[in-house]
């Protein structure tokens, strides 16, 4: 703990790497908490499975 | 905000879609919060990752 | 299963009681599932726990 | 309800069923709710998705 | 991880540490993972906040 | 969406602001997705509620 589930669209490993670092480096900054203690969880979505505003993402972005 | 996760089986686009839009305008309905503020994500489960009393549903449905 | 996660703000006992019955509902009747299959857990949070845009709900509507 | 979600690896069926059947079991006897009232939901999880002390898994374990 | 999320009713700080002690042994039995890796985190929710078969907990159980 | 979830401990609205600002700027540019898009939501936990390694933090850090 502190633990992160992050959802969003579909993304390459390295961008996957760069997230867990700088989100972890953020938190511990702003909370004081060594960075060993975060635990930060990646789903990646398709844009079928969301919904804003009643809509797909999918239709949304076509 | 508001966010709704829901956990279900497979399902086609065409469901998604509907129940995305259904979801939104219920609960934009009951709470009176416009429908531009709701998001949906659904995620799909295999029948061998949900249990129930137990029992993996992939067992209870054979 | 299917299992719902609602995450909104604070409301009365009685819109908790028609979310519930009216999520079920629509989603019995978009996914042809019964309804007693279904779960919903509504979680109420703080204007000040939430962010859009990088801002708290309780700033973004003072 | 009570609702149970366990974020892991990728596992076999039988290690899914045997989870599924032994958490429920185990919350089941500390807590005293019959066994029937439990749901378990597994999300198996590429370990390039989740970080730990700001480094991906699949980085950390190669 | 992995990580278990547990959500149910409210319950005493020894049935919190029991549940955490034995959820936490059972999965690394199952899974032959350290349980130092494992993170639980239990989230109480009043009956007025969980429905099942489109019901408030708090109603069914009047 | 992006939709990012963190659960911690308790905080100060000071903290959560920060939290919520510096979280979204930091995957902002790393996905290069404007931030108008995320939503944050902070849960605040008791250390009776977590288990990390089969004990409750509360015990861990007495």
């Amino acid at each position: 703990m502190p633990f992160i589930q992050f959802d969003g669209g579909q993304m390459s490993k390295e961008k996957k790497a760069e997230l867990v670092a700088k989100l972890t480096e953020t938190a511990q900054e702003v909370l004081g908490i060594p960075s060993q203690a975060f635990s930060v969880l990646i789903r990646e979505n398709s844009m079928d499975n969301i919904g804003q505003g009643g809509k797909l993402l999918s239709e949304l972005h076509k």
